[in-house]
This record gives structure tokens, C-alpha cells and sequence, in this order.
């Protein structure tokens, strides 16, 4: 970082450039996942643990919510409740992605569980709350702008993953065709408001560390079921252990 | 409490005893506000403390959304969330509250700021939030059964406000009416859950105990606007002073 304060332009520009050096999209095992390269263990593994990121998203907006000053920011920020956690029984994001553990043919009680989990995503997701939680009400708002990059790892993801996967159809990625137009009208708040509110060099500094933070989280997701699923294929004790 | 584990009908009843022992409908100050024996600025006082208790509702409710474990749950709670902070701009229960004070003729900005509040207002309504926070999650949902005595002591407050105090007219008091269906509603999903949760005599103690820490809070509360603004009238430094 520059000695100064950014503009809005640049603070977005550094933003994005974050997203383009860190972001999981970049990850090696994403890369297998949609060229096709993982077998259906490995995507029940991928699926299983990712279950527990998506399970605790209400959580963490909720921790931001409580936070929150004022009704407007409130209710902005509510919208993530109702789209991760549905308006009605068998609704919401969350259950979509029950759907994708369904169709992977794994057990819904053993994935609710959490049971199978490596403890790294565990220690991951529950760090992304201690952010949101821990932080600046601006830095809980900004470490959300991973939402920027999401649709177009979706869009790579599920593109491959409908070519080249036989046992995976639309229905079972269901979880991510919402995320599409939601996940960009999320990132436009959050990056509105970072832009507004993040005005002098510290705050600038605060904000582009949360993202890189952030993205830390996603990758290091994608690291632990690399090393327990893909290579070397160490799964810890305890965790799920796939039959083919 | 006796050695053993109550039915449910039993534990009902419990908890309604607390009620009509401990509820602030007792306190001799909601008696003098009914029966019109305050003036406008011990009115004004009242309503701007009991501000600060609106407005961090949706935080006590969003905290305990952030640990209810399903999405079902969290629908449930999401609600409250809702009645506080609305559905758009100047909607929801937190908007109303200020149409009192508005129409009490307090400065609107003054208000927000909490500035004038009295300190053990401040502390009460913290308290509530750290019960939410701290305890038990059965403990949490339990906190807010105090909403089964409410429609009892609206409707005297209205009632004998509207009568006795020809400033207040029924706009100024548009807060209280969605209360009296969103209370009960709200009381009957918590009782149901806290009837079927409690189940062991420990559990129950301690759901009781919660009620009673949630009654002692909105005593304090008017207990600290009594001892400031009725008698002695000794008002804290910093404090709101009326006009009046």
C-alpha cells in the first residue's frame, strides 16, 4: 500500500485485484472440480464440508446484524437471512445445498451433523464469524466482497461440473443459480458502502486486510480437502472417509 | 421451587406467577402514567429512556438469531426483526416509537443519540442483550416471555393515557397497537418452545430464573426514571432534563 489515501475508484481497484491474486478460483482443486478430475467421493467431501460454511452464513450475518446501527442497514443486511435461510420450510440457501448432498448420495443427518468434517474448515468457518463478530462494523461489512468474485467461479463450476460429472444434474446444483443474482446485489451494498465509509489510509488498510482474510478463509477451505481427499490423501481421524 | 421436575401445565403456570409478582405493571410509576398523574416532561423522560430499550431490540434478537442452530428456528425469530426494523424506511416498531417521541415534542436527533439517558437504563437494557448473549439458548428464547404479560399493561397504558393526558393523542401512541397481536404471537412460540424444551429440573430453574432477571431489568428501568424525574427528582449528571 501507497502511503495515501485511495479514491473510491482505486480503493475499488484494489479490492478487485485482491479477489484476482487469492480468491479460490484460483485454487488448484477447483480447477480438478470443473475439468472434471475429481471422482464422486471427492465431490461428496467438497460438498459435506462446504455444508458447514453455508450453515453458518445466517450465523455470521446474524453476529453483523446485532451489530448494525440503524433499521436501514438492518434490514439491507436481512435480505441474507431470507435468502440463505428460506421464507418457509424446504426453502432457502442452505437447504438447496442439502439438495447437492443428496445428489452426491451422501447421508442429510450425517452432513447436518457435521459429524465427518475436517477440522480445518471447522476452524475456517468459525474464523470468518470471529471477523465479523470481532472486527469494525466496516470490516464485518467488507469481508462479504468475496461476493464480487462468486459469480464467476458459479458459473465455471457449474458449467464443468454439468459437462463433465454423469451423476450431476441441474437439480442437484440448485444452490447456485440464486447465488447468481444474489450474490452480485449483496456485493453492490457491501461495496457501496465500503467505499463510503472507508475514508482514511487506516480504514483503507483495515478493509483490503479483511478481504485478503477473507479469501484466506476460502482457500484454506479448499487446502484441507486437497490434502485429505486429492494429495496426499491424509484424512484425519474422524473425518468422513469416502467409499470409492 | 420443589425438588422436582414440573409438567408443563405446571411450568406454565410458574412462569406466569413470576409475571403477576415481578412485571413492571406493578411499578408504582406505570401506575402514575395510566392514571394520569405525570406531566408532559416525566412523560418525555420515560419515553426517551425507554427509546434506547426499542432500539436495541432487534440487536438482542439478531444475537440470539446468530445462535439458534436451524433454519426453521431462525425463521421463527426472524420475525421480531421485522416488527422492530420494519419492512422500508420509517415502517417498524423502532419508527413508531419515535412518532411518541415526536409527538411528546422531543428533539428527534436527541433522542437517537441516546445522550440524555439515564445510566441505568443503559446498564438494564445491556443486561438483557448479555442474557441473550450468555446464556443458554433455551435461556435466550425464555427471556422474552415477559411479551405474555404485555397486552395487559398496553392496554391500561393506552387506555389511560389516551383519557388523561390531552396531549397524546392515538397516532403519538401507533407503537403500542401492532403490539397487541405481535406479542402474543411472538409469547405463544416462545412458551410452546420453552414447554417443550425444559424438561429437566435444572432447566427449569433456569428458565424461570431468566423470566425473573427479564422482569428485574424493565423494573429497573422504570425505577431509575422514578428515583430522577419523580421522587427525590434527583436527575443524574448528563442526564435528560425536561423543560417541565
Amino acid at each position: 500500500m501507497s502511503a495515501r489515501v485511495l479514491s473510491p475508484g482505486e480503493l475499488e481497484a484494489a479490492l478487485r485485484q485482491i479477489g484476482a491474486e487469492r480468491y479460490h478460483s484460483n485454487h488448484p482443486l477447483h480447477k480438478l472440480m470443473y475439468q472434471g478430475k475429481l471422482n464422486r467421493g471427492q465431490l461428496q467431501a467438497w460438498a459435506l464440508n462446504r455444508y458447514y460454511y453455508q450453515a453458518r452464513i445466517p450465523a455470521k450475518d446474524a453476529t453483523l446484524i446485532a451489530r448494525l446501527p440503524t433499521p436501514d442497514l438492518r434490514r439491507a443486511w436481512r435480505k441474507r437471512l431470507h435468502d440463505h435461510d428460506g421464507d418457509g420450510p424446504e426453502t432457502g440457501g442452505i437447504e438447496r445445498w442439502l439438495r447437492l448432498t443428496d445428489g452426491l448420495g451422501l447421508d442429510r443427518d450425517y452432513v447436518i451433523s457435521t459429524r465427518g468434517l475436517l477440522p480445518i474448515t471447522r476452524f475456517a468457518v468459525d474464523a470468518y464469524i470471529g471477523l465479523v463478530r470481532d472486527r469494525s462494523i466496516l470490516e464485518g461489512i467488507a469481508s462479504c466482497l468475496t461476493e464480487l468474485f462468486s459469480p464467476a467461479i458459479i458459473s465455471e463450476r457449474v458449467g464443468g461440473m454439468l459437462r463433465n460429472y454423469d451423476f450431476i444434474t441441474e437439480d442437484t446444483l440448485a444452490y447456485f443459480k440464486p447465488r447468481l443474482d444474489q450474490a452480485p446485489e449483496d456485493a453492490e451494498f457491501a461495496l457501496a458502502y465500503v467505499k463510503e465509509h472507508a475514508r482514511t489510509e487506516e480504514q483503507q488498510e483495515a478493509v483490503l486486510a479483511v478481504l485478503r482474510a477473507k479469501c484466506d478463509i476460502l482457500w484454506a477451505m479448499l487446502d484441507a480437502l486437497h490434502i485429505a481427499y486429492v494429495e496426499p490423501r491424509m484424512i484425519p481421524p474422524g473425518a468422513f472417509v469416502p467409499a470409492d
